[in-house]
């Protein structure tokens, strides 16, 4: 807003456009809870305190108003839909602003699919800034869709809503100052440059710290908390689908140190947005675990804009941006009202009025998955009696590293059912190279058919599990003409299909639409005797080549630990 | 310091130059007090924790150690030494960094001013930051020696060691959006703009806070505090030789909102740094006062390095700069060892070692006193019965209107010592025009003789007051011969000076010279009659048409509150 427009009303010389009347203001600079009158003007506050007049009133009858909250760190992709969707299953909890990570869809098309990032969320009442994916791809274990180097990085820090560096989790490569990982961090030097090292601690951690990275979300115990927050790192205290680990962490809070704690959600899948919530989920659990809800409100509003240099929000303050939520019980954090820019965008939990729709050429994001299936063979000429198996642990990101029988049939190793060792295969599918890396998997307890996915973290190639050659095969292909998605096969049949046409990673329906769907793809897989209750998540996460234990990737079989390939026959 | 050479040592594979051991570490991000060793490496601190080994080992016997003191706000010319005299007396009391507004040489040489301030304090233990001075001239009402506009604060602002803009005084121009000043503060949205609004309030302060300036350090009453923070202003304690704030405001400060508070020192004069010390003595007495130890130290450390974006200090963090305090006393926070960019520069108080001083050509803040003595007349011809008189408040830089019977001789009006009033003159020493301002001052309190100073706050003009004609030639002469400074005159003798031969304002000398040079100097006003116990502070102030009530310019009488020009006859 133009200072020569926002004066005149600020001193009271001209009137605002809406005032909020009878307000409990949250003041997240004093930890005070005032009651005044908010003035806005345009998309942005003007004045708190009365005797503001204004061309529209809402008397909010004493209820509680905060600053919209922001989120420190999101990937979109993981609630699978696209960010307008997202924007209206966040919004009307409360967030207004999100920091995401396009890690994913950048691991597909690379700069195209950040830059899609920030052209689908334009003008949107979610104002969706963006970190850069530090480490795409991964590793070179596996065959992403694109590679960031330092120069594409800088090629893009300076575009709006750009805010840094994502999560480096190339801890060794910090720490050890290795080229590629040292051009980028210092090509972000006096920039946000985001952390990401679990378990870090002592000396690395002291040197992680030096090269660069100022935060962490990674933090599982208190302790390792502590060690981060004496270091200086601002820890963002994360509850996503995956990873719960805001009890563990509050502990560590002090009135002290809370000013360098804030709130991320990572990764939340659209049952978990839908049930749950938001960051206003994690203010309701911060708070029943005992945290004062003003501070709990700090960490998801003024300590996250101090971190990301977001000076123009997080705050109820003249001149910030009018992005307000209205509720009505500390105890109860829920969104009653919800103003994006001034504007009430959302209601009792839903959407309120026309929200843009930005026009977007999509097309470098749609049509990602190119495998030449004339090629392709799920056989595995026996060349031993026992083979590594990638054991699957319920509810976590990593495997154990098995080592069983293999049933042969006809000189090739397959699927043993009854045993619950399922063939496995990771397709290449950004490029048409033809790569599939083959191997077994316990743990999906599939008893017949196949499960198949274009989510495979992070290089998100194509992941198929099934009981059988030809059902692996109806429920790759299927994911294939999708362009992307999930599906479940048994024989030459589809059983059902969620399609994820964006990058193969997320659908163009909303989230309501995904969430029936994805609720249907598992109670297939139920019906094909998988016990998980996700066991697509499972899948998406087998091909992860940096998270322990034993991981498959289009290339082979890792050891992760070894960091390296080893054989499937032992 | 390099990464490449950083991160060997920190990770242990390599010895640190220097480590501080058995020290108790002030952690400012969590509040605690650590015991912990420091390693140091070049300019850079690379780990903080046990089992570093270095080439030199300090054993801190249990003393604890904290960042290095930062000041949010200082005019270093108050001092009335150089940028590396003022280090000399600053660093061994604990400070080593200063946000300085170099507004009073930049009244004198403009741009050149605050060039060879950042000149002359390069490669100093002290860092000095410079904050660029928004209001030069304060107003049109007198003649500084430069104006700064808006095209001529860019042309600075991406300097090394520029931090944003300084203390916007000019509130009317700010809230009521008039050209000049919109310019500046548009120039400036997005980086750091120092506030500067006494007693401002109510929708006025919503309108200040929005137009840009974040910070404050004006406050005199808590009250004014709370309503500041409450917007979100970073209020800076001040604590000055003529302003005195901390007892006031301390009680405003809470667990809270502490994070928004800093300390600043603003104008501290020789005797006062010499006697009570810099940030150190904010400290000892923010203690005294009951403030938590390391909540005050955080005033004085990290909260000022945050709202000035100086990321890489106001911590003991690895990858921050070393400089750091060593003290003894949580309760009388007094500097042992200073260490500054990783070297020890002071200890007990003094200095250690070399300093670097830096060879600048100052050809440019030289020889600024410009006065054509052969056209200089201090008569007042007889206009009316009765003049108005400026009256002085003890202590204050504020003073009285007052209007008196007027003393006539031969047709002029002339000094009246029986009835303290004097006459003055302030002369017009910038650029030879000819201007002075004629009139009379009652509170001084000389019974002969004539005090002169080339220090006149903002424009810095030659001002002169006493008890004859003949006495304030000679003082005022004096000035000009000394190319500035202080003196005392009687008849036509010159007692005693302080010679200030940079810009008029800062003696080339160390502060304890400067401070004998002043005591005597003062002891020579107090032989003319003066009861003040710093006359050349009031007249140094006598010439400052922005704060009330009467004024005298070289242009004339200002009677502030009308903020116009006012005939020395009623």
């Amino acid at each position: 807003m133009q200072l020569t427009h926002f004066l005149p009303i600020a001193r009271g010389d001209e009137p605002a456009d809406l005032v909020l009347r009878n307000g409990r203001v949250i003041n997240v600079f004093t930890g005070e809870i005032i009651d005044a009158d908010v003035a806005i003007a345009g998309d942005c506050i003007v004045g708190v305190g009365p005797e503001y007049e204004a061309g529209e009133e809402i008397d909010l009858g004493g209820r509680y108003v905060c600053p919209g909250l922001i989120d420190a760190h999101v990937h979109i992709e993981s609630s699978m839909v696209t960010p307008p969707q997202f924007a209206r299953v966040v919004v009307p909890r409360g967030t207004t602003t999100v920091v995401t990570d396009p890690h994913e869809i950048a691991n597909v098309v690379g700069a195209d699919g950040i830059r899609y990032m920030l052209a689908v969320s334009q003008g949107l009442p979610l104002t969706v800034c963006v970190n850069l994916p530090s480490c795409v791809p991964a590793t070179h274990m596996g065959t992403a869709g694109a590679e960031l180097t330092a120069d594409d990085l800088v090629a893009l820090r300076d575009l709006e809503r750009v805010t840094g560096l994502a999560e480096f989790m190339n801890v060794p490569g910090a720490v050890l100052g290795l080229p590629g990982a040292l051009e980028k961090l210092v090509a972000f030097q006096g920039r946000v440059i985001d952390g990401h090292a679990p378990g870090t601690t002592g000396k690395w951690l002291q040197a992680y710290v030096g090269a660069g990275p100022g935060s962490d979300h990674e933090c599982t115990t208190a302790d390792e908390m502590v060690e981060k927050l004496r270091l200086g790192m601002v820890v963002f205290i994360r509850e996503s689908t995956a990873a719960k680990n805001l009890r563990a962490l509050l502990p560590a809070v002090t009135p002290q140190n809370s000013r360098r704690c804030a709130f991320g959600t990572d990764d939340r899948h659209p049952a978990d947005l839908l049930d749950e919530g938001h960051l206003d989920h994690l203010i309701r659990l911060a708070v029943d675990e005992g945290l004062d809800p003003v501070t709990a409100i700090q960490l998801a509003t003024l300590n996250v804009a101090q971190w990301f240099r977001l000076r123009d929000r997080g705050a109820i303050a003249p001149g910030k941006r009018a992005d307000l939520v209205i509720f009505s019980d500390l105890n109860d954090f829920r969104a009653e009202m919800v103003f994006g820019g001034g504007e009430l965008v959302a209601r009792d939990g839903a959407p309120v009025g026309e929200w843009p729709t930005p026009a977007v050429d999509d097309s470098h994001v749609r049509d990602t998955v190119h495998v030449d299936w004339g090629q392709l063979s799920f056989a595995i000429p026996a060349e031993g009696e026992r083979v590594r198996v990638v054991g699957v642990v319920p509810d976590q990101v990593v495997t154990e590293h098995l080592v069983e029988p293999a049933k042969l049939e006809d000189g090739l190793a397959v699927a043993d059912v009854e045993r619950d060792v399922l063939k496995m295969a990771v397709i290449e599918r950004h490029r048409g190279t033809g790569n599939v890396g083959l191997g077994f998997v316990r743990g999906l307890g599939l008893r017949r058919g196949a499960l198949a996915g274009s989510v495979g973290h992070d290089a998100h190639n194509l992941t198929v599990a099934g009981c059988d050659d030809v059902s692996m095969m109806t429920a790759a292909r299927a994911v294939g003409e999708l362009g992307g998605g999930l599906v479940a096969a048994a024989g030459e049949d589809v059983l059902g299909a969620v399609p994820l046409p964006i990058a193969g990673l997320m659908s163009d329906q909303p989230v309501e639409t995904v969430r029936r769907q994805m609720d249907h793809l598992v109670d297939l897989a139920t019906d094909l005797g998988s016990p998980l209750h996700d066991p697509f998540m499972a899948l998406g996460f087998l091909a992860l080549e940096v998270i322990p234990t034993l991981k498959l990737t289009d290339r082979g079989l890792v050891d992760v630990e070894k960091f390296d390939f080893v054989p499937l026959f032992v």
